[in-house]
């Protein structure tokens, strides 16, 4: 007997928890009753997942009774608390907050590199990934998988929405104050312009590009630095490898991009890589510049593929590639792998 | 006997020329008479140089006749053609353009770099970089002049004054139309917004980042990109050194930044590339994220130095740092690098 499993989405009043209605209003109905979660205050407030308006519950354990697999999107430390109470009365927990994804019996999950892994979850959590370590990981995931990775170094583009609603609040409002300006040339010019409108960023964002994202670790790296570096090896199973990441915000809303250079154990070839990236699950190959075609976060944004261009062979080494990924971080980065996560999860249930 | 030598400013009337006229003004003066060149529908205009209003005249053999050092910042063709002529007529042109870059009897300087290339130059060209690759040449060089550099990993974050005043006008239109709307979060938005306001430009560059710069070159490289691995090497001479570079054009208006991730002969640590970038001539350090600093194009902008932060040795290769890196494209990157290749000039006039 099968039966249709109930969903909680914990944090649908957040940036990513609006995507995540969507999703699940766009894709094959895989969920029994879906019930939706958020902090006290948000309780009341009524949202529309799959055509019907729906009533925000306040975060409880009675809330999560009979709840089978449950979405987090929440800050760390409400995940840290509230995760092992769901999965205590019986649900499965699809994480993603970080609280829980270096943790060695918490599997770290992209369906399309590691769907095998999310079988293994001895405390009832899965962890789904970064939104920057996912914005490339479907790629990378595919050519590791032909040519054996051996080392990557990493610069992003990260987008503000990365920093939920008061980053695209923040950019917004910033945009507006240098818009029409000739400001822009001088040193402090758009300092003074944004004033103290500087939200969750440590420059301002409008005109410029900040290389932060994160909070400070140690020897001066950021952690969504050390993020990437660590789920990278997690979701590949590969222990040692070399991870070199520089993370930088840009003012764009949503989609983060990132320029990787990937050294494999063999030779590569452009050729061979096109052909891997045009079947690869989840990934779009669009790269033909001499068409003007790469990838760009205006074209990628609210879909749900990885796309990969300006796919080059380094010049110096026959074993390493260069490339262009954009993925949407509140997609893919975020709400849809966390959406995939729990379909692999309710798949279970109709094989009961 | 000294006599001070006669310079002529050959493109006065464009982005570069414009802050060239400024540190014209803002140096110790070098210079006797400054003649204003530019194209014949320029001519005829007045700028303000040295505090004086100076006609500009049509760039011809006759305005050349007398001159002692010709900076060029005009398009290649026209620098391939007028270069030798002014070269013939006895000046010292220092050409800010790609003609003659790779020219092995031209030498490619950078002063901090690598002045004593300056002397040898049997064509009297002598060749200003890139405006990418003088972006973070400066202080990559004084940390190869340590630790021996054995390979660059390059990602950049180019302002769309690269592209000229073509470029920051483009910006600023495509800010106006999106700014105050809704848009940017689903596909094609920006692309509506902007509609045929494209400039320069190979995708809408508000809300978005492009990565292409240049013309396309041979196996899907740019020549931007390709522009920085010669260019470097042939600085650092070291004709084999591994550069890979990925270019991409940020909504900057003015300032390049680069992410390094620079592999080195020797073990490196942050410690002594601190102490090396703190005291390089050129190099602004600035590198405490604790306290918020790194270099940001926003508080770059109009400064002469390459300001260096995020320096970080890779957790996984001691021999290899990470670097953020800042130039003003306009200044360091173009008119300031010409004009100290100038004076370099202009001291042999001292010494005669």
């Amino acid at each position: 007997m099968t039966r249709k499993p109930t969903l909680a989405v914990v944090g649908a009043t957040g940036a990513v928890g609006a995507v995540m209605l969507q999703i699940l209003s766009q894709h094959a109905d895989v969920w029994g009753e879906i019930r939706l979660l958020a902090s006290p205050r948000s309780a009341g407030r009524k949202l529309v997942v799959r055509g019907a308006q729906t009533e925000v519950l306040a975060l409880s354990e009675e809330a999560l009774a009979g709840v089978d697999v449950a979405m987090f999107d929440v800050p760390d430390d409400v995940a840290a608390h509230w995760a092992p109470i769901a999965a205590a009365q019986g649900a499965v927990v699809v994480d993603n907050s970080a609280a829980f994804r270096m943790d060695p019996d918490v599997p770290l999950v992209v369906p399309e590199v590691n769907p095998h892994a999310v079988r293994v979850r001895p405390r009832s959590i899965v962890a789904s990934p970064n939104c920057t370590t996912l914005s490339m990981i479907v790629a990378v995931g595919a050519l590791h998988a032909e040519f054996g990775l051996a080392g990557l170094v990493v610069s992003s583009y990260q987008a503000v929405s990365g920093e939920g609603r008061a980053g695209v609040d923040t950019l917004r409002t910033q945009l507006s104050l240098v818009a029409g300006t000739e400001l822009g040339t001088n040193p402090g010019d758009v300092r003074r312009a944004v004033g103290d409108v500087t939200g969750p960023f440590a420059a301002p964002i409008a005109l410029n590009v900040v290389p932060w994202a994160g909070s400070l670790a140690e020897d001066g790296w950021s952690s969504e630095e050390l993020k990437v570096r660590a789920e990278s090896r997690k979701i590949l199973d590969r222990p040692g490898l070399p991870v070199s990441v520089t993370c930088v915000r840009v003012p764009v809303l949503t989609t983060h991009s990132l320029a990787v250079h990937a050294r494999f154990e063999n030779e590569v070839s452009v050729e061979r890589a096109h052909e891997i990236l045009a079947t690869a699950p989840g990934v779009v190959l669009f790269d033909n510049p001499a068409a003007g075609e790469f990838p760009t976060p205006a074209d990628v944004v609210g879909t749900d593929p990885t796309w990969v261009g300006r796919v080059r062979r380094s010049l110096d080494d026959p074993t390493a590639l260069e490339l262009f990924v954009c993925g949407d971080n509140l997609r893919k980065g975020a709400a849809l792998n966390t959406a995939q996560i729990a379909e692999l999860v309710a798949a279970e249930f109709g094989t009961a």
